[in-house]
């Protein structure tokens, strides 16, 4: 339950295409409720082509805050004012924060990783981490692992080639962080494995159409790895299933989610964002 | 208290400058709650200068419908794709349905008027009416009068010459309605006055700056005259005072208000207003 919308009350909104299978409403209105800001968050289907016209009207129409998501992510970076840093690195934006009409461009969901590693007690200083993957989610989480001090050793695998190698590069050329790519083959995993102490799952294996499915083969899984998946439908991937059966340290996509979205709260209302709250209302949402 | 706002949630919003005073969101939030309807309502300050952007966003964006007000209400007619005939007579609009990217104007001060003057009783069909003022407010309601069979006699008594003798000729050449225009002097409105049974107050004289006065002198009201005054700060003029004071039927502005955000809720949703729920909430947000 909402307090009551009236003329001041501040306007946060997620921008997306399709719109209609998003849990930030619920998240976001939970946040707000709980502080008892004098704000509210809606959802805006925006097309791939009317993305301008949507940011001028953010501008216009004074609306506070976005999170950002397909298909803008990327696209959106030429409609902004500023960018944070990783957001520079990461060629993306999934949170925008309007101060009187200048925007100003973040990305959220590495800092939500990490947080969610460091709610789970996961120590990162330090760490030998390998990532699976080479895409947008790998890339934040990776250059957000950069500003661990002191830095993770981190090793990424993936299947493309090309991609990874050009994360590799960039994240070495920017933060100087020890960094490898390998493709994403088993023996090559069971060796960058042996010495991690973290592995993060950064790839859409496992949710559907991939559900069931694992990047990890099982006799890979030890006790003493944190095994984290970025994905959360299921809650419980086959991967956090097995890393689980072998008494390994598990954490969900939820944190990441719950976590992303309480750094765009606290970016747009400066107040520290209840994420206990923030969890209820994505558990209830996603309930059966 | 609001149910939950999902991804699938619409947005209706008023555009305004400033914003603050406006209960066009408690009002419509009340009738979307009470029909369980999936829609909020919110508002945005929009300056003069920004209409065009922030038109373009309410396209982009998906904003199913808005409530326009000052100063936008003409500025919007350039921005529109289709408007209604009342608009096109009144030059103005303030209410916007987006059907799928196609926004059409419509004006719903006049109906408003119409209908909380129809929800006491008063019979307009062939009535004589006076109405006091040439403005904006005074034209909407004459332009929706016109609809009204058979068409009402209607004296215009207003200040300003110009605006008054235009409105006159406009309302002749448009609808034929018998209308005549006066300067807005005692000996003029007292003849004016004998001879009907309604008395439209429509200038904002009676509140701030100028409450307490009253555009009628006491002397010259009477028990058979119906009095409707559209100021509803305060809820009773000093016009209304008087009116009841010797026994005539008065209608406050507020239901003019109420009734015009009745239009526009059915305009947006395709369902019957709530309006002892939209009555309730409007008292409730006055009540000190």
């Amino acid at each position: 339950m909402l307090r009551q919308i009236t003329a001041s009350t501040q306007v946060c909104a997620i921008i997306k295409d399709p719109v209609e299978h998003s849990l930030s409403p619920q998240i976001h209105n939970a946040a707000f409720q709980s502080l008892n800001l004098d704000m509210v968050y809606t959802a805006f289907h925006v097309r791939s082509g009317r993305l301008c016209e949507a940011i001028m009207g953010v501008r216009a129409l004074g609306v506070r805050g976005l999170s950002v998501t397909i298909p803008h992510k990327v696209d959106i970076l030429s409609e902004l004012d500023e960018l944070d840093s990783v957001s520079r690195h990461v060629h993306s934006v999934n949170t925008v924060v309007n101060d009187g009409g200048s925007l100003k461009g973040y990305t959220s969901d590495g800092y939500g990783a990490l947080r969610a590693l460091s709610a789970a007690d996961v120590s990162l200083a330090g760490a030998s981490i390998v990532v699976i993957g080479s895409g947008g989610a790998a890339r934040a989480i990776c250059f957000t692992l950069a500003t661990v001090e002191p830095f993770p050793k981190v090793a990424i695998l993936g299947i493309d080639e090309r991609e990874g190698q050009d994360l590799r590069r960039d994240l070495c050329e920017a933060t100087g962080l020890p960094v490898t790519f390998e493709t994403l083959q088993d023996d090559k995993l069971q060796i960058a494995l042996e010495s991690a102490s973290l592995v993060i799952q950064a790839t859409p294996v496992g949710m559907s159409p991939k559900e069931g499915k694992s990047p990890i083969p099982s006799y890979m899984l030890r006790e003493d790895l944190a095994v984290f998946d970025i994905v959360y439908t299921p809650l419980e991937t086959r991967l956090l299933k097995e890393a689980s059966g072998v008494g390994a340290k598990t954490i969900s996509g939820l944190g990441m989610f719950v976590h992303q979205a309480a750094a765009q709260f606290e970016l747009w209302t400066g107040r520290k964002a209840p994420v206990d709250v923030m969890t209820a209302a994505v558990e209830k949402s996603l309930a059966p």
